[in-house]
């Protein structure tokens, strides 16, 4: 089959690799719609020793089922793989299983291919009015889903205070439809990319601004969708005493958390990390319900199209949120 | 009357200053108890700029109503003055009051001294049997109590789950004291000097250990009552995945903080300051009918000797968690 690996630092490469075999409990899925995400760019940069060369990146795909029971399914895949049997998967907090997997990490393969292999379990049917297009977002989407619900359940948190969204990329994009989906009504998104502002407001009715628009101490929830030291520490300039911050952008590992503030203003910093089975599921509903908005903020090109679409990604060229590849 | 002043950086010394006089709608005290607060160390170093010198510290105070309508009244002192009015102050976040003001911070003078004004909505009857030593110890158990009710509100928080205090000051073992009265079951104390934790463990029916004892990737919650770097650092390694992080002590203001595992772990990191007027009384409360224990564990010298009772802080030689001194 045809994959797109990634063979070293800002290098990737059409080859032609074994189709994989479905093993027990498993099933081969035809890829017809995988999104690049954030982590597949910090994997391409060399930045992520959990992603070593040479390996197949991509973990937001959508597809049709082609073994067993589900066989000619129309799916959308959920990439993290998990025990289901820790205390940890027991409680319902199956993103935080011990042993969890991820597609695009070894020992998984990811899904810039023609062909995957995937528990069943992972697997989730689609509607007929659901592209496969619009499938693949159902992996960021999730994410957002899960960090909204994870804000939600906050002791402090009131969504119809004022939230700030920091980044506009398809995390921060979608976190901003998930806290509208949620009930939120008083939502900013910063995006610092003014050509990126720009298209994004024309995706979304919120106001899209710069972080220098944002008056400092007011945000009763910020939400730190890029997860770098300078965007942390506008996060918690922004922050008003008593707000939460939620953490899901993991662009650099330290520094920025203003722990004097934090301390004597009472500011909650929470980290997200993917998505438990049921927000999966509950963002597909939201999805399909129309909750999530019209879906129609991505561009597709070919899967041999890739290397020059994460080369356009890097370099500042693309205005949309999300990037598809067609295998 | 004779009163404590903080001169300079280790230097403080008895003078004599004018009797205060009460407002509106204050009262006067006369000051039977006080304790020395980990905040005043910090002052009495020179380390925070809210304390400059020459000041009267100290806001643990106990006494006696010697004006107004509350005349001859055994009362607590809750130091922390608030508007009332404003939003934090309306919804019962009244330590979040963006006019908050603390005795020992100008423009308000301590109560390292004999006599001492508030607003009388500050002063909270004493029951007979708690004693005015007892009674000083209101204002940093409400801290405890604030910060432990703050982490059972927490959508995660297990109190049966393994729990670690950090720091056996009055602040750490008020926490124990605090988890053990909201229920917790599974509590360990960690203080680094072995001659406070042998005076300690003959003080509560919980391991006092060193961090070197502890599991890391174990505590489902972890309660930072120091707040240095090392400990916040500690914290985060032995935060269980889906744990929370209590920071209290604000020992120096940067770093620690693991942002990678608090991320990728779905670690809650959240400061508390003081407490809310509610919490105050419930602590009152709860020092009363002994769901806080023997309230033993002061040891009281003369306001004369303040100046030795800092440096013998200082020097490491108190194994007690709290000195207070009776002016």
């Amino acid at each position: 089959m045809q994959a797109l690996v990634y063979t070293a630092p800002k290098a990737m490469e059409m080859q032609d690799l074994p189709t994989p075999t479905a093993q027990d409990g498993e099933a081969l899925i035809e890829v017809k719609s995988v999104g690049i995400c954030g982590s597949d760019m910090h994997g391409y940069l060399g930045h992520d020793d959990r992603r070593p060369a040479p390996l197949v990146l991509g973990h937001e795909a959508a597809g049709v089922v082609t073994s067993g029971p589900k066989t000619g399914t129309r799916v959308t895949v959920n990439p993290l793989v998990t025990c289901g049997t820790c205390p940890a998967c027991s409680s319902g907090r199956t993103n935080l299983c011990p042993t969890r997997q991820i597609i695009s990490m070894p020992p998984r393969e990811g899904a810039f291919a023609q062909w995957l292999t995937m528990p069943e379990g992972n697997l989730i049917a689609l509607p007929d009015h659901l592209s496969f297009d619009q499938a693949a977002l159902a992996e960021p989407l999730a994410v957002c889903w899960h960090a909204i619900r994870l804000c939600a359940a906050q002791p402090y948190v009131d969504l119809t205070a004022p939230t700030v969204v920091i980044g506009g990329g398809a995390i921060g994009f979608g976190s901003a439809l998930a806290l509208k989906a949620f009930g939120a009504t008083d939502v900013t998104l910063i995006e610092t990319n003014p050509l990126r502002a720009a298209h994004l407001r024309g995706l979304i009715d919120i106001p899209v601004c710069e972080p220098s628009d944002i008056s400092m101490g007011q945000a009763a929830l910020v939400v730190d969708c890029v997860g770098y030291k300078a965007t942390r520490e506008a996060a918690c300039a922004m922050a008003a005493p008593g707000a939460t911050i939620c953490h899901i952008g993991l662009g650099d590992s330290n520094g920025g958390l203003d722990v004097r503030r934090i301390t004597l203003q009472e500011i909650t910093v929470f980290g997200t990390y993917a998505y438990t089975e049921k927000d999966f599921q509950d963002t597909v509903a939201a999805m399909a319900d129309g909750r999530l908005g019209a879906l129609d903020w991505a561009e597709a090109r070919p899967l041999s199209e890739g290397p020059q679409a994460f080369a356009d990604i890097l370099g500042g060229r693309v205005m949309t949120p999300k990037v598809i590849l067609h295998p």
